[in-house]
């Protein structure tokens, strides 16, 4: 039997979802299909919605729907300090720590020139910019402790010097290799306070 | 921070999929957004296309663009014999094997009292119906190993005898508690040439 080609499509359309295989991609195919058609529905949907509704800040390039995301627009956060996340969801994690009250630039990744990410795809210059607004007095830079992310740290701390620019790294409190993402609201906000000049 | 409505519900949205927990739900929306926006949108059409386009087969009830699949369809297979298993993907797993040479009948899951699934869910009149059109001798029972397969089986066999319908089982050359689509062609090409009458 040919598996019609409609479903071999959709199978081969999830596999564009992280960390999932041609196995786990058809159990999903046949799970929506058998089992759940309206959530399937709600996916195709929420998939359209955001490709169409969700860009890039203008100031911090986290993902909203406004051109400067509410953070950015809020008079409440110190506007004098701003920290650099290779993520939205590194970003999320350092609002759950409640230890920063400053702004936020998102690289959208972090230095990997083997896979061809440079210094144009994490947005180099815009931060550069940002970060010559007049107001900024601080840029902290927690990228994670990998490998790459600490030579995007230092990649930005080099260019920032170069401008005048004074950043710091926020401390190692992360283990070696270990990633903002999978760390407790604690250790993230004790290397925060530990964060030292780069 | 808020995070977008969208992006909130594109992550709740992904989490109808098996397996997805909200962290990597998460991950998944962000590495669409960030990575692969153009796989987004495949996938959203392609879950738009399945939902439009498939249907079951009037005759084994699989996956089909049809009214009566390809493999249904075809004179070149035994049509006197009837291969009843969970899923389209045991079939195609069946397939595989090259043991068989017959049609099928998919119940689409298992007896499952807890989780209300019953005769009716798994289509057991359609498939009496089916089992009785008068070219049928032998219908092989080919649900998993497992204890709701087992018992799928047995109700079954029981409702075809009270028929006066012929019915065999797939040897246990399956590990107990194994599943059919996580076993290589051969045990199960062994376990289809040794299945026994029940
Ligand atoms: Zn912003
Ligand atoms: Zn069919």
């Amino acid at each position: 039997m040919k598996t019609p080609t409609t479903l071999e499509a959709l199978i081969q359309a999830l596999r564009c979802l992280p960390g999932v295989g041609p196995k786990s991609a058809q159990r999903m195919a046949y799970h929506l299909l058998q089992r759940d058609q309206a959530g399937a529905g709600h996916l195709a949907s929420a998939l359209v919605d955001a490709l169409t509704r969700i860009r890039h800040c203008n100031r911090c390039n986290t993902f909203t729907e406004l051109e400067v995301c509410e953070l950015c627009a809020n008079p409440a956060r110190d506007h004098r300090t701003l920290c650099v996340v290779e993520t939205p969801a590194d970003l999320l994690m350092m609002e759950q720590t409640l230890a920063y009250g400053g702004l936020y630039f998102v690289l959208m990744g972090r230095l990997s020139p083997l896979d061809g990410i440079g210094p144009r795809e994490i947005h180099l210059d815009r931060l550069l910019n940002r970060a010559q607004d007049g107001m900024i007095e601080e840029v902290i830079l927690a990228t994670n402790f990998t490998v790459e992310g600490e030579a995007t740290a230092h990649y930005i701390a080099e260019s920032l010097r170069s401008l005048g620019i004074r950043s710091s790294r926020i401390a190692r409190g992360l283990p070696v290799g270990g990633e903002l993402e999978n760390v407790d609201s604690g250790t993230l906000a004790q290397a925060m306070v530990e964060r030292r000049a780069l």
